[in-house]
């Protein structure tokens, strides 16, 4: 078997078989096929795509080059979510507790934010003391425990996807359905879980820019989950706009003990809370609708919340942080961003506030920037609100005047006031299961 | 300007700017541009093509980043030719002194052969103690002496090209026209001639197994030489069944010769004729009809044979060989491949019998072979002639009987006999000049 006749197959827009698929994968694995010969077919794929039946052999070629971590030390049924990434997207932090106060189990591992989105372990670092890295028996005994445990990336997983990433995102290969999919779904099915929950965004601010890529990247990684083994669902969120107002990781956990506390913003407890419902729905803890009535009670009777304080604690971290955030370090410096005009908020662009997140200190530039928690911005008029001149559109937190300074351009452009109330776009555009699609707007 | 904006442009099927062609390249040849962000890009011009701006933007780029021959030493007008490769091809061998008998210059640097193809180079270098390495003096020296020189390439020719090729081998980007196209016009223009005659082959044994594919081919390259001001005209030939009866190093030379002596084979002496012809049209020397007429009397009384000899001496040779086949070395062993069946020979595999060549010693496998220049094969049966069961179909010389079994086989599954008379294709099948494509039958 020779790599050149794999790149001239998928070339011509033929089907790889099975072993040519695995034989790529390990090839490149090993070093034995070089980086140009799998950028060739990379773009090859890009152009011609993958049929499903390959789409899943990649997939599991790309698991398997790595740990397969196994979960059976945990008790129950164990249900991953996967968000496609997006600017303030902190749902995990407020979907795990309540998942886990349900009965659910959430052994979760997340990454840190790269570009315009956050990670889930940045903003758990911010709590002091917290400890993303833990041992195997640690994880484990937290998820058993507690019924969830959040940290980073461990062990060696999918490490096929960590090469193959890194090589797509210097040779414009990374928008490709088949190799998105592939991607995250292989760490996925590394991660060992019994069902998966995928949070795919659409709209500006995320890497699917239409409703109709959205769904179709939906369907490919559903069809990879359940071809595994794996219960899978998808739902379609919007990200034209940033969900809740606060993005920075500090500012970010804040805004979720809110949402757990029963007092957090609208369109992130709506969000959050079909987002559990649906894990929970995996989890076989009832109808949809019961699902939903379960996750509201786990916010209402405070339990999700404990759940969360508890495994903060499990994990070293200071959960009094939590019931008084004055306790959260501070930015030394703020600044308000004024408007300019009278009007309605007529567009927020989700990518341009997670620049200036970016800006502010809050999220890396590159792999090696170093993070400052206490960064961000707080939102005070969203899509559709009214404006007078002179209101506050946002508060920007930095450590020095100099980025704030940078971050006020950056976000007052990313703002824009007309005279006209635009349409606001739904929440949730679509659920995705293996056999269904159902589109609404919610 | 990033390497990654100008794969991702071409992906989309955008137009690279100049700038960016020239970035591209020089940053490839230096180093700076990875091989796996070429290959990206390679593979990405394989599926949308490039405008002819572009090409002719790339091939001089390529061309530039090694030396650009000046040719202003020698007289008169140079015209160079290439073949795009065949089996069994010797035109240069005779063409050049036609071309130089008639008061055109021929300052040629050739290539060695590679897998079914023979090279020029290796067939002078059968002739004992020719030098196809010159210094640039000696070069000039003897076209201006002789009115031709055929060299093997020296110097630093196109080495943008020389790294670009290795990358499309094991990219499967080889099968590209704007890639090929530039590939080899690169090399021309670097060349330093006035003129060019294209020998597109087509068929079987070449590249281009279609005519419509040769045409493409032959318009692009014309389009890139006249956009660089070289005169540039191409013929399309028929490469469905080799050229002449002889395939092999010293068999070629001597199959040469006899055409320059008037009693060659009719196809080889008849597309001789007309690539000479075209040559010296290239060159001012007069009409089409006139051209042919003057490449005729060449042979006809014997200068065209005088002016190789004397070029062959001028270099280092022994031109007696010429004269007295019996001189050159022999194989010491032949075999007769047999005709197992009465009917007509209806196919002639080209490829096939290159590869035969190739098995018996004549040809490389490799960069790194060795060549036998006394090993080869003469065909005594061409495509639609009649055989009789024993009949010889062709004799095969080689070092030994173990290479003698081999090619045997290959030998025979290349020709197919049958009781219908097949139809025999035209040798050249179209004139391509930058306004006109003629499609005819020769």
């Amino acid at each position: 078997m020779r790599m050149y006749d794999i790149i001239e197959t998928k070339k011509r827009n033929g089907v790889l078989s099975d072993a040519e698929i695995k034989f790529a994968i390990g090839g490149f694995v090993d070093g034995q096929i070089p980086d140009y010969q799998m950028a060739a077919l990379l773009m090859a794929i890009w152009f011609n795509g993958m049929d499903a039946r390959e789409i899943t052999t990649l997939t599991t070629a790309m698991a398997h080059s790595g740990d397969m971590i196994d979960l059976s030390a945990i008790d129950g049924k164990k249900i991953d979510k996967h968000s496609t990434g997006g600017v303030g997207d902190k749902t995990t932090l407020i979907v795990a507790p309540i998942v886990a106060a349900c009965g659910g189990k959430v052994a979760k591992m997340s990454g840190r934010g790269l570009g315009h989105t956050g990670g889930t372990v940045d903003k758990l670092e911010s709590i002091p003391g917290y400890r993303t890295v833990l041992t195997r028996q640690e994880f484990f005994d937290t998820v058993n425990k507690c019924g969830l445990s959040l940290i980073g990336q461990s062990g060696n997983l999918a490490p096929a996807d960590k090469k193959l990433y890194a090589l797509r995102d210097v040779t414009a290969t990374v928008d490709s359905i088949p190799l998105i999919a592939s991607s995250i779904m292989s760490k996925k099915l590394a991660a060992g879980n019994d069902c998966i929950l995928l949070d795919v965004k659409t709209g500006s601010g995320a890497f699917m820019k239409t409703l109709d890529a959205a769904i179709e990247l939906a369907k490919t990684m559903v069809a990879i989950g359940e071809g595994a083994g794996r219960r899978t669902v998808a739902l379609i969120t919007d990200m034209d706009t940033p969900l809740g107002f606060n993005i920075g990781n500090a500012l970010e956990v804040v805004e979720s003990m809110e949402v757990l506390k029963g007092r957090g913003a609208d369109d992130l407890t709506a969000v959050s809370l079909e987002l559990a419902a649906n894990m929970l729905y995996l989890a076989d803890k009832g109808s949809l609708e019961d699902c939903r009535r379960l996750a509201k009670r786990a916010i209402a009777d405070g339990t999700a919340f404990e759940t969360f304080c508890a495994m903060v604690k499990a994990q070293g971290g200071d959960d009094s942080v939590l019931r008084d955030y004055d306790k959260f370090p501070k930015a030394p410096r703020k600044r308000e961003v004024r408007a300019v005009a009278d009007g309605f908020i007529a567009k927020t662009n989700a990518e341009a506030i997670g620049k200036t997140a970016v800006i502010l200190g809050a999220g890396r530039e590159t792999k090696e920037s170093s993070i400052d928690c206490t960064a961000g911005l707080v939102m005070h008029k969203k899509l559709g609100d009214t404006v007078k001149a002179g209101d506050s559109l946002a508060t920007l937190y930095a450590a020095n005047d100099a980025l704030l300074d940078s971050a006020q351009i950056c976000y007052s452009a990313a703002v824009a006031i007309s005279a006209v109330k635009p349409v606001t776009p739904p929440l949730i555009y679509a659920r995705v299961t293996l056999n269904q699609i159902d589109r609404f707007r919610f």
